[in-house]
């Protein structure tokens, strides 16, 4: 059994700088440089509900926590900082299993976040469990100058747009879970739900340019992150499904009867794209950013005043019935 | 299952002002009054490790983890903010034991945070889970104006002083954990156990006039603890155990041949005191102000030259063997 001394010796030598931290590791609290942190985040992942050891590496499980939410970061329009991390293991665990774990975050650290931002280990505690692994980070970060970009800034008129690939990460899930679909037929959704790619520097460039009225990060799929948008900025909204690119993997599964391509793009969780709603002024500047570099940005549809509700247009342009459609409806986790 | 809506409405309505927090729970990630927090500490209970839900209820479990970062916080001799609950709840639990445990988080925070601090949910976070409860806190602070103590400044011939009642939690769990003793007759340690009261006013009062060089919270015992003391100071120490005062509870305990009392005050972990180190000069404002409130201080020793190691003298005045005095050795948990 590795000891947190380890833990956090290991979390100490991956993440050399502790930008914003001025007492980091080994206090009783971390001390922050003041004023330097205005955001904060938590998100835990539980074995068994969120990864599967068999299905993933230790360094894809810590990839995958740390993504969590660097995504939830950016989903404010801000950049990351300072994370905490919380391990509760069972026995059989070794200190080579928690260094692959930390290794993972250090490369999802490196590899999503743009060099403007340093994400830098706070501090680590490590507690013996009976039970799944579960792995808490806390994650601190920094709103852009523009101001943090909320759930509630929708207003009618603004356009809805989703950056990154929806449907990919549930899609991998089948995909994984099935005895017959093989992984490497479809790369791009295996690593889309063992190596998700949070839209972190998007998000805190969109962030700073002031560009959209509200964001959230889609971990529950489209319908329902786009509703928490809807509550929070009391509006309602239509979606045009037919305005959707359907990604050739996606399409691919759904010709093999695995399931269907709008229902994943629709529905499918742990996709970490970004939805906003951008004012249409403001859309120019948004082409213009996604342009220039490689981001995939879909408009899907449109905010509408409150009373019309949710409306989601099939691909062949006619309402669906959300009840009836055979639109799995996801409990909270 | 609750759903984790229903457990931000509980902490929301429960923890009614969210000082210090912009944009508290529902959005992607809480939104902080810039420069107000500037401690961080994360603490994660594990059921069957720290807890056994047939030993306490979910009140008692709530109180505890809540009073595990608090005294976090007070060990940095600051005060408590904002904080942030992720649990990971087995399917059998239900609404109501989840508002029971939040329910005493408000206890805590009610009961043990003087007026001049304000506790209040930032966010909470819930999965569900095939294992045991995990609950994880992220609880942020404000250090005192005269600055963080920290566990590096003590010097030789500061003065050792523990504040609280060591040894108590730990009888308490001896006490819970046998078919003879009877809770009733050592109400104190049971509740000490079950009910920690971690110094949160104290800490953040002798951290406000910077009485202590050092200081940290007992949660694996004082010679533990006070080892990483002298580990981050750079020192060494004596401790004269004659100079502790044995409660009789313990005494009691250690006459029905439950334990040794000396053992559980040295040793005994889960304490929430605070073991601090504090100049010659300053422990008369220390006396003072422990005479106007109701703090248990004891002084049981000196810090030393790093080269005379940890020395701790016995109830008859000879120093005692650490690797053959039967003391239990705690792995980190």
């Amino acid at each position: 059994m590795t000891s947190e001394f380890e833990l956090v010796d290991r979390l100490a030598s991956l993440f050399s700088a502790p930008e914003g931290v001025t007492v980091g590791i080994g206090d009783d609290a971390a001390v922050l440089d003041p004023g330097r942190f205005d955001l904060v985040t938590m998100d835990t992942l539980v074995e068994g509900v969120h990864f599967r050891r068999d299905w993933s590496e230790p360094e894809d499980i810590g990839w995958r926590a740390l993504a969590a939410n660097l995504s939830d970061v950016a989903a404010m329009g801000g950049g990351p900082g300072a994370f905490f991390l919380s391990l509760a293991l069972p026995e059989p665990l070794d200190d080579q299993w928690v260094g692959r774990l930390c290794e993972g975050m250090k490369e999802a650290a490196s590899e999503l976040v743009p060099d403007s931002f340093e994400v830098s280990a706070g501090g680590g505690d490590l507690s013996s469990s009976p039970g799944p692994v579960v792995i808490s980070i806390t994650l601190l970060g920094e709103a852009s100058p523009a101001g943090p970009v909320l759930r509630s800034g929708a207003v009618p008129g603004d356009r809805i747009v989703v950056l990154g690939m929806p449907g990919l990460a549930e899609a991998g899930m089948t995909v994984l879970s099935s005895d017959i679909l093989k992984n490497e037929d479809f790369p791009l959704s295996v690593q889309a739900y063992q190596r998700p790619r949070p839209q972190v520097h998007a998000g805190g460039l969109v962030g700073l340019y002031g560009v959209p009225s509200a964001m959230i990060d889609t971990s529950d799929g489209i319908i329902q992150d786009l509703g928490h948008i809807l509550e929070a900025s009391g509006v309602g909204a239509q979606i045009e499904a037919f305005q959707l690119t359907i990604h050739p993997e996606l399409a691919a599964l759904e010709e093999a009867g695995a399931g269907r391509a709008l229902d994943w793009m629709l529905t499918g969780g742990e996709d970490f794209c970004l939805l906003m709603t951008v004012p249409p002024a403001r859309m120019p500047k948004l082409w213009d950013m996604a342009r220039h570099r490689d981001w995939t940005v879909q408009d899907l549809g449109e905010i509408r005043a409150p009373k019309e509700g949710l409306q989601v247009m099939g691909l062949d342009g006619q309402p669906l019935d959300l009840d009836k459609s055979g639109f799995r409806h996801f409990e909270d986790s």
